[in-house]
């Protein structure tokens, strides 16, 4: 999505790992925060490595927006930031996403626009379903997450106290401030602005919807450094048109309502509305006990190091850790640099170990 | 467009300012850089002050995106930075910009989309005719602009060398570099999204392309801090609902082909483009030998520090001033705050005077 393969760090292209299983849990009458019932929610997920006897060693790796199966290989593997010689990790997919529960897979009655708007919260309280009755899992040493995944860790501590031992968000946030609500506001606007969506009812994709969507996104990924020093040149792209139509084509195969619906769910995050803070995000953050490692690129467009620093400084035990790296959001990953790389995967590992 | 009247600074409120002269200039077979020909070419402007005996006290002040005339109360006037009581100013109007002429007002040969390209040098190339032919001016004190006035204020010691004194640019560039491009593409790409604009040939607006055009834009405007901090509230928006709104109507009132015509003379924008320097901004900048106020804003998402610092190494005589705000782009015209409007106003007074 945001890197091209040929180009990504050695550590990464040159990581194999596969799950060793993966599978789809459904949860019978799962009832969203704002009420509404879904008769069958599925969950999709993939584990890594081994369970270890007293099953102290699991680390939760929820998905980033479109996330899928396989979409953490910059940190799950042998000798990698989530060591799967170490620890046994689950990876799960968002609602929304194609794959879990979400428009373009319902069933007729929660079809595209008529299925339920699903929070942050309830992401994790499926997977909470998930792990617990799914799983058999009491507890876990981490939840560690990129972007939205990052969002979902932060839930976490919040939704189940007592559950997670250490979390870690890179280039996520606790909530969505009113930029992030904004910028994404407009990549909706671009998409329904074309009546081929007409209200989430399309017959044919809307094309050219998606494909403004994924430009107005094409602004918001890399710093504007990148644009003006033509680093693309280091992700294998060869001219200035190229990168543009890398940037139209990002979302050419998703679906237009799941692009919306996943979205909405990243506008709507804040923490403090879980029910005993009434909105209140500082509350909220300061009831936070565990440990909480807070990766944030210097050059992030949508999670700005501004909004990293006023968090951290609500967090008891946080550790704020900034990739140094003109590559914008998706420094955070690791993937755009063998420095960023290295500094992201050392410091989740050494996090892990103290 | 980007204050509300009630909260500007004081003295930009109380400027009670008007031109003593309003008029078109009418330029008889137009030749675009492009090489197509307008048979008629109108450039609006205004004058403020009074033109000294020498002709020595003349500054140009060249619109900005959208702009018209009375566009820049918040630097002309008695007291204020290009103070009407030392210096004869000369407003002028942008091609595009549905006065001047635009997509929008041109004969039925060159209405709407068969409005030929016209890039900041042929902006610049008509107001040197207004200039030197219709009002007699043989040289400037000074160039000053902000945002696209800012470009066209470095491309006048390239394109008539020897004709200005000084440019002042605020939050403008010499170049629109990749990002800028990228920006401008994603809200172009979500205005012709909505199939009424239908290339161009509508019969009605293009309404939600242009509400589209506008939130995308929105999400530029000012920094992410502004909306984690709700500063909105300063400019006497009570919600962050009403916040929004006023983002998506910015442009209601505009026309679709010339808010993209406008941008399409914004993206392709690069003095290093002018004959002899074969698109090499480096060249181009050294060769400017004329003392620079380059005015940037901290916070600015359009026109950012990093590409300041570069092309202010590359100015033999320029000054960079940091408006040290989180207003983002606008800080630069000064109306964001009192402390933005004095340090503007105060920077750009030194420098004409020095």
């Amino acid at each position: 999505m945001w890197l091209l393969n040929d180009r990504r760090p050695l550590k990464v292209a040159q990581n194999t790992i596969v799950p060793n299983h993966d599978s789809e849990y459904v949860i019978s009458s799962f009832r969203t925060e704002e009420g509404l019932v879904l008769p069958q929610a599925t969950i999709r997920y993939s584990t890594y490595g081994t369970l270890n006897g007293d099953g102290s060693n699991v680390i939760l790796v929820p998905a980033y927006y479109r996330g899928q199966r396989g979409g953490y290989t910059f940190w799950i593997g042998p000798g990698m930031a989530l060591d799967t010689e170490k620890f046994f990790v689950i990876e799960t997919e968002m609602f929304g996403n194609g794959k879990s529960s979400s428009p373009s897979n319902a069933v007729e009655q929660f079809y595209g626009p008529r299925f339920p708007f699903t929070s942050i919260r309830d992401n994790v309280k499926a997977v909470h379903e998930l792990l617990v009755n799914g799983l058999g899992v009491r507890r876990l040493k981490a939840v560690a997450g990129f972007s939205m995944g990052g969002q979902q860790a932060f839930q976490w501590p919040l939704s189940y106290p007592g559950f997670v031992e250490k979390i870690v968000s890179s280039c996520g946030a606790a909530k969505t401030y009113g930029h992030g609500y904004v910028r994404l506001e407009g990549q909706i606007f671009a998409l329904v602005a074309d009546k081929t969506f007409n209200s989430g009812n399309y017959g044919i994709p809307p094309r050219a919807g998606i494909d403004a969507f994924s430009m107005v996104w094409g602004g918001w990924l890399w710093s504007q450094e990148v644009w003006r020093r033509e680093l693309w040149k280091e992700l294998g792209i060869a001219t200035f048109e190229g990168a543009l139509q890398s940037r139209r084509a990002a979302f050419a195969l998703s679906d237009a309502n799941d692009l919306i619906h996943q979205a909405r769910t990243w506008q709507r995050h804040n923490v403090g509305d879980t029910p005993g803070f009434e909105g209140d995000i500082e509350l909220a953050l300061k009831s936070i006990d565990i440990p909480v490692l807070y990766i944030t690129s210097r050059s992030d467009l949508y999670f700005p190091l501004g909004d990293a620093e006023y968090e951290i400084s609500h967090l008891s035990k946080g550790r704020l850790a900034i990739v140094d790296s003109v590559w914008g959001h998706p420094a955070g990953s690791g993937t755009t640099s063998d420095e960023d790389f290295n500094f992201v995967s050392s410091e989740i590992a050494k996090f892990l170990s103290s």
